[in-house]
């Protein structure tokens, strides 16, 4: 049987880049790396920020910018590591936009940072398509969704400068091919690096971890 | 530390609940059931769906509307079944809206169908707030994912007439705390039946099969 395609436009907002601009400016004047992390929810953005955390703490200066729709329970567990947080409930919003960032912003001492970490709302389309201002952007693909997502959700694969192939410690119970996932991540942006990672175990992290302290160190010497 | 709240709102469109409300109707016109699958990328739906088919093929007349960002993998998994799908590609759009769903519907037969399944886009946010006409809404949440997602994206669950808890034959590696879930979703929405499944292996599938067998037979009698 033969499969019918419709294809439905919608339009993007445009006055947004203008704003992530200008985060980007105030981020740039301070010296201050932002890194905007991205996934679908549960795919553990927050477990590893508390591991990036709990590496980083004591030599560099960092804050992280949590993205709900509701509740604050990942800004309360990167609350107890003694780290300054913003939580930014979006109120059904389905990402955060330059000027929740802005908002967030605000509310940091940046010239006592080298490093602002945005757990961003877990979705992998809207926050793909709006920019914040983040010099980086990082996206966590778990092993139980599945190794098609880059075909289905093609945006966010082609906006991140690192993909991050997470909880690869459960790869022995999920059909999931980690080199034609790669193979497919590459295609549609060549220049991307691509880590397995655990964020449970810490397998694969210091990979993560050097990309990450070079970054910081670009932007802050 | 204490942890700062911003929330900042974003208005929905209303035009969209008119054209749902004709869909509706052209349903209810022809007898026919419409049931919107929702969920995070990943989580099964798919693997769902095709199960489903499996089950009522024969019994009962089918077709299925595949929303998508990008790509007919869905559509074509379904198309070998030999039912009548349609796909959408939404072209970056992060969930099917009533006007998506309408042309879809115009590409259908539905005098000679009981039952209309859509497979909205992957995404725990927007797909809730978008009402499509469908007569009944079910979401998955899938163990990996983690138990806390009632917290963090109430409206979904809120809204769902069914969940039913996907994967569980991956419990053993997993902290998912099927109870915990389970209390925090009636906490939301206590009319919400809860089914843990395996699309995979098929566990507990037969209360969902039940449970949408009656769901077909109440608008088709």
């Amino acid at each position: 049987m033969s499969v019918k395609i419709l294809t439905i436009k919608e339009d993007v907002l445009g006055a947004n880049e203008e704003k992530a601009k200008t985060n980007r400016e105030l981020m740039d004047k301070h010296n201050v790396l932002m890194v905007n992390i991205m996934s679908s929810p549960g795919a553990g953005k927050t477990s590893l920020i508390l591991q990036t955390l709990n590496k980083f703490k004591g030599k560099t200066r960092i804050a992280v910018i949590e993205g709900d729709i509701a509740s604050t329970i990942d800004a309360d567990k990167v609350s107890k590591l003694a780290i300054p947080v913003v939580q930014i409930n979006t109120a059904g919003a389905c990402h955060l936009d330059a000027n929740m960032i802005k908002g967030g912003l605000d509310n940091l001492a940046l010239e006592q940072l080298d490093l602002v970490i945005v757990e961003n709302v877990g979705n992998l389309v809207c926050p793909a398509e709006f920019a914040t201002g983040a010099h980086k952007k990082v996206m966590l693909l778990s092993v139980p969704e599945g190794d098609d997502k880059p075909y289905k959700y093609p945006l966010m694969f082609t906006e991140a400068d690192v993909v991050l192939i997470n909880k690869i410690d459960v790869l022995p119970y999920f059909d999931f091919d980690v080199s034609a996932f790669s193979k497919a991540v590459s295609g549609l942006n060549p220049s991307a690096r691509i880590f397995p990672i655990s964020a449970k175990t810490g397998e694969g992290l210091e990979a993560w971890f050097s990309w990450l302290e070079d970054a910081i160190k670009q932007k802050t010497s």
